[in-house]
């Protein structure tokens, strides 16, 4: 059997907003559906709960949670916990074990650093529902962009532009 | 349902022994059959090939691996890469991330680096097959630590002295 | 003898634009004026390369290099060369281990990454000769954060608020 | 000016022994002397402490400190101070930062995975007063490996067989 990809859910923690939680916890369930693994911060808050509560609806979901340390409280709907013990090191490594990063509102430092190191590490990164401010930047900085307004529109991008390959 | 438990998986690459081998490969597939997940370093060689390879001979089982880097080689019976980045500060990463680490054959400076590193993140430590050496050092630094000379030893003793959780 | 201040210093490697350079070398040589440290990248290119020349031009300045790798060549005005071996998760411990951290530039993903560390670190955020996009992005993150045209800007900047301790 | 050499003095934080700490001191007087940079672990505590200490005497010493994060006590004798914010993690980089290590007393678990991960590193390990089981384990691992009993036998080994280069 071969590897499901994973896709990686990036976002705020305890400052997400509801429109951040609705759209995270939707495309959780969309990638799950899809038979892609998601792969998130791992813990019990904001996108990566939504993300993760949403993937754990589909049956045979694989959830994949990147916490910072052993101190954290793993979200219920994580299957596989990896625990860092890194900081903020950590960004550099969800993202580097993803094969496409969706960073969820790009509304805070965490989350916009992760989108950075996505771009560095040559990882194709969908913007979703990010501020006009968040595009017009990550724009600029090159590399291989998208940007969706509704949960629905990143895997139609994933799959229309083979980004988890062919 | 409750997360898996992680039984961490730690050895030779290049250099491991058929001995190292043949004990990996029937320690994946116990661990497995326990209905634990499995943590090894991923890349297809050596001890973590063997004991992924064991793992996946039972059906349903679960095999993590946490890589240096995403030039490095997944063995095919990984379900979940997990890329680094970071050299050997992985080794910090993987033990953290078992709840139990067993050292097989600990004839390397980076399986002793792992072997120690479970120690000092207080994880217990199973050394499997060490040489006597191996086992008086270890012994003198203090922790939990158990000696096995046969794969069948170490559910046994995971489960007699409750290193999972009851 | 009470340890120096450390002044961090990112910017763009292969790509710096020779603007970036200019701006780079001045500010380093101002920040070794004020006898404080300057830590950068550490490799002999672009912004850190002309940063840490700067530096030297002043007697008894203190130039730290913190590079990605043992593989890397680093640049011939670097005191202290630290190797971490990490990829780009090294780009959270150079933010972490500077008390105020400078951008030049910000034209690219490494950059931006390293700026909003920065500021999920809670470090003080000096964005040196900014795109208006990066500067527009920057502010909608939150924390503490100064635009400055001129490098001679950025010590008058850290002075008059305090950033590095009163 | 050439960079300085650095030397790596790794050992117990609160559990060092009042021996360890004597010939920590003593050796980073020495290490100091010859003109060489000091790296340790840079808390206020143990081997670290102690070590620091002694390269201070010497005047226009380097001490460079490798913290694990900032919540960490820096010695008052840390010149430099690199905050990782990386748990045990930190303790990869310390040993690929420096030329050189030495592993004062090796009775932890902590200490133990530094010179483990020294030798996988491929950097010179001295012990200095070792346990005889550490002596005899780490024999076993292969790589430059060099055994002290005093602390002046360390910069005599070290210029004997040129390991900081010729």
């Amino acid at each position: 059997m071969a590897r499901r990809p994973i896709v990686g859910v990036m976002g705020a923690g305890d400052e997400a907003s509801e429109t951040d939680m609705r759209l995270a916890e939707t495309l959780g369930q969309l990638v799950a559906s899809e038979g892609w693994a998601l792969l998130t911060g791992g813990r019990n808050v904001g996108v990566m709960q939504a993300a993760s509560r949403g993937a754990k609806r589909v049956s045979g979901s694989l959830v994949i949670g990147v916490l910072p340390s052993d101190k954290d409280v793993v979200s219920p709907d994580v299957d596989v916990a990896i625990l860092m013990g890194l900081g903020n090191a950590r960004n550099a490594i969800n993202v580097l074990s993803s094969q496409v990063v969706v960073a969820v509102g790009v509304g805070g430092a965490g989350t916009a650093s992760e989108a950075a190191l996505a771009l560095k590490a040559k990882r194709p990164l969908v913007l979703l529902g990010p501020s006009k401010e968040a595009e017009a930047f990550f724009r600029t900085l090159g590399g291989v962009i998208f940007v969706a307004d509704r949960a629905e529109k990143v895997p139609e991008i994933i799959k229309s532009h083979r980004l988890l390959g062919s």
